[in-house]
């Protein structure tokens, strides 16, 4: 079961999942965001890696509000690198949310484990992108479930977590992950189109960049 | 915050958090229950009992399945006390979806405190309805968010989770909670009449039976 964006951290995840033996089950959760760009982008990476099957679940975050992702609240441009605050496009409880909603459909599908592209390098200001968060998580479903209860709790994994955006880009290219299919920008045009100013924008050209490699979505305003 | 569903416990719960001198928000998740008369019963409880607010969320849990109380599966009647077995009314991870949104509202809010109707006395087959499992959410908790990582983590509490039915009822009626507002079956008419022979329903006649009550909501073929 793997926790599927449209991004490029979670495109990456599907791939090493893969690359693992597993059978995958690609999870998207339709929370609000302001845009389609990441609901198709998840299609085309579930469509073409090939997993046994790619489920949508809407949950509708903006009733609860608190983000910039979900809310008429301008996304900012990249943050100064330095700044300790939570930005202002963190979703509330999202990872504890998604990873609530993969443990559900774990349990229905029989399946005993659980990826997600959460990553603490590039995201530390975002509490539920932390091995300490991680784990608490898996705590947490050894005893939520059924499968707990029947001794073989679901096992979470992060992949990413400790890899810069220059090292999870690398490791996908080496497995074959078309970046030209993902989504990562907060606030792109009606089209598509990456605004090249945000946040993600600004991580994603960088981790390009330091990997050595082209954008295939295009550098800073291409579809990405 | 306090999970509402409409029914007896968390009708109770709510005017436990009141009573006790909380400002109360209601939070009530359709996921895809197979009837509204719950969701009815949630608004005329959190109207009555003068909620600050009170939220509904949609979460489609239809699309993964594994429950007759989300899918077209008979409800079966009330199953032999001793059985183990953990019964098909069980919704796959439901109290950890739940905790998640509610963890979001109350991060969102800067609600300190969420409270929820879970009853290990009555619920011992549903795993998320154990002690361990509220302790192990609460710790998830206290990494999940911002106010965890400014070291002020939300509190859950349950405290119906090792009383009886009836005594649940004798403390409700205490704090003047109408029960023949509350909707407790798991498969009522279209017009939310209870079935009375459910499992719910089971429990609820048992308990205000022991607790030495009427249920105002009628007795087995009322609406509740």
């Amino acid at each position: 079961m793997v926790l599927l964006s449209g991004g490029l951290d979670s495109a990456t995840v599907l791939a090493i999942a893969n690359a693992e033996g597993y059978e995958t089950y690609a999870l998207t959760v339709r929370y609000g965001q302001r845009h389609d760009a990441e609901l198709h982008a998840a299609r085309a990476v579930a469509h073409t890696t090939g997993v046994a099957r790619h489920l949508e679940i809407d949950v509708d975050l903006r009733a609860i509000g608190g983000s910039a992702l979900t809310e008429d609240i301008a996304v900012p441009e990249a943050r100064v690198e330095s700044s300790d605050d939570i930005p202002i496009t963190y979703v509330p409880a999202r990872n504890t949310i998604l990873l609530s909603l993969a443990l559900a459909w774990a349990e229905v599908l029989d399946a005993g484990h659980i990826f997600i592209g959460v990553n603490a390098v590039d995201f530390s200001g975002y509490p539920d992108c932390r091995p300490a968060f991680i784990e608490a998580f898996e705590r947490l479903g050894a005893v939520a479930t059924r499968a707990a209860v029947e001794g073989t709790p679901v096992r979470v994994h992060a992949p990413l977590l400790e890899l810069t955006k220059a090292e999870i880009i690398r490791r996908g290219r080496e497995l074959g992950v078309d970046y030209g299919l993902t989504s990562s920008c907060y606030d792109p045009t009606p089209e598509g189109t990456a605004c090249g100013r945000c946040e993600a924008c600004e991580l994603r050209r960088r981790g390009f960049e330091i990997a050595g490699m082209n954008d295939p979505a295009g550098s800073g305003s291409g579809r990405h």
